[in-house]
């Protein structure tokens, strides 16, 4: 799938990881603070190789609507931060009892369930100390940060994030709709997807038409997202991905490719891929960060 | 122990905690929002005869400084949300594996394991939705709204109570030291009974030197109401306290009276709730609330 964008998007994604990677380094404290083990639990998890999506996106929206990504940097950690607690959280034993993601044990396998439940639930709770901090309200009004930890709290929770976790292991090994897979894929991959890019755009000063359009985006790259999770967890090589595939099937978990096979799967995904481009519309060049975003999402492998 | 105070006292708390629990029913959904079973989780947990000493507090402190108890409400209930996310956790059998609470079996028994994490997470994350909620910014200035939320992630977290918790699940079994206990004590229970009353005093305008009493104060009723706790569990009754005693013996977890024996574990609560009353020295009548806690804190049974 190699085409002649193919270096600026990575170096895109490669220069854009380096500085979250960055920013999330300093917001964690090394080993030498007490109790070292949740640091250190913490740090496995945080630094496992991931793909950043989520702050990539929430910079890259900032950026749209011309905003600083800098200054959108805690928020963008503190999306992480609840991307990567949920990671720990669905890997435990109790859930999707995951030995292995991106290559390494999970937290539970590597320490224990006790320090894995400890850190997720951490990494959530340090996702708020970080948006709540000065570093963003020295530089943000007050409410605009109120408003930001408003749409992000509420994709993270019953309503987001975790009803769609919620409804996807309870439905394991049952009969499931379209209805019901299009609600766990919105809730549980794409609330937040769409929770990124909103926050970046509110905190850069986005009019409200522009909220929408990136919300549609948004929407529509989440979506589309999870469709090419699922057919990698089907057919990815699980070298590069550095966890089993096949794993949905084997759990009875119902996914895109199950329900309307693989190349409609990847009709679908161009289809929503298309209709994020399109929403972008009215965006000059500073919007083509997210089109970038919108090409990895289509092409990626792992 | 009974005296002239006892029914003043009882109806207090009565009736505080009536208002608390109204405002709690209010902000969950009921249990026709859709997943209903992360709804009836967390109910299961929230109304399970919990003494609301949390928000209780927020609103002592709020009323003590002059402040509207009502605007206060969607901050004390996030103070229980948390509190509660915490109990449900604390109960996992990876945890500290306890079947019962309150009387009722924990959630993990009543559910399952799954569900027991996932609304914990629920309200953790709930609790944030409901701080960033327009319901408190159109009343209090959004500054100190992201101050009380920066106060009660910070006492929730790392540094605070997961802090608390992971040492103390770690150091169970082993030798631990009063430098330990203490740091176990008012990182587990004090730190949030700090962060309770900060929250509340500071949304309610408190100056900084009385925010600096009320903090003394918390600190000095987290520590008393921690070694009642640790009292109670060698010595409590069974069937009003809704769970077995001697637990932590059985763990082979270190606690006051295991360090400095039952009856200077009762004169160091008795210490500390005067040290607490001294605290309010400088407050007038509205403080009267805050008094009576302090005498409920040394008195409780349960």
């Amino acid at each position: 799938m190699t085409n002649h964008n193919d270096i600026s998007l990575e170096s895109y994604l490669e220069s854009r990881r380096a500085i979250i990677n960055e920013a999330l380094n300093q917001h964690i404290p090394g080993d030498d603070a007490y109790p070292p083990i949740i640091f250190k639990a913490i740090r496995h998890s945080l630094f496992a190789g991931g793909k950043r999506l989520r702050p990539i996106l929430c910079l890259a929206a900032a950026e749209a609507v011309g905003g600083d990504i800098y200054v959108m940097l805690p928020v963008a950690c503190a999306l992480e931060f609840i991307h990567t607690y949920s990671l720990i959280h669905d890997d435990l034993p109790a859930m999707d009892n995951d030995d292995y993601r991106r290559g390494k044990p999970t937290l539970h396998k590597a320490f224990n369930e006790a320090v894995a439940i400890l850190a997720g639930d951490a990494l959530l709770t340090e996702a708020f100390r970080l948006m709540s901090d000065k570093e963003l309200s020295r530089r943000i009004p007050a409410q605009k940060i109120l408003d930001a930890i408003q749409i992000i709290s509420k994709a993270a929770g019953c309503f987001g994030m975790i009803g769609g976790q919620t409804v996807d292991i309870l439905s394991e090994g049952t009969e499931v709709d379209a209805k019901t897979l299009h609600y766990i894929h919105t809730r549980k991959t794409g609330a937040m997807i769409v929770a990124a890019v909103k926050a970046g755009a509110l905190l850069s000063n986005a009019t409200e038409k522009q909220i929408l359009s990136l919300s549609a985006y948004a929407e529509n790259i989440g979506l589309a997202f999870q469709i090419a999770d699922d057919i990698l967890n089907v057919e990815g090589d699980p070298k590069v991905m550095g966890k089993k595939s096949g794993t949905d099937a084997c759990r009875g978990k119902i996914t895109f490719p199950a329900l309307m096979g693989i190349e409609s799967s990847r009709t679908e995904i161009h289809k929503l891929v298309e209709r994020a481009i399109i929403e972008l519309a009215n965006f000059d060049h500073h919007a083509i960060p997210l089109k970038m975003i919108a090409q990895y999402v289509m092409e990626r492998n792992a």
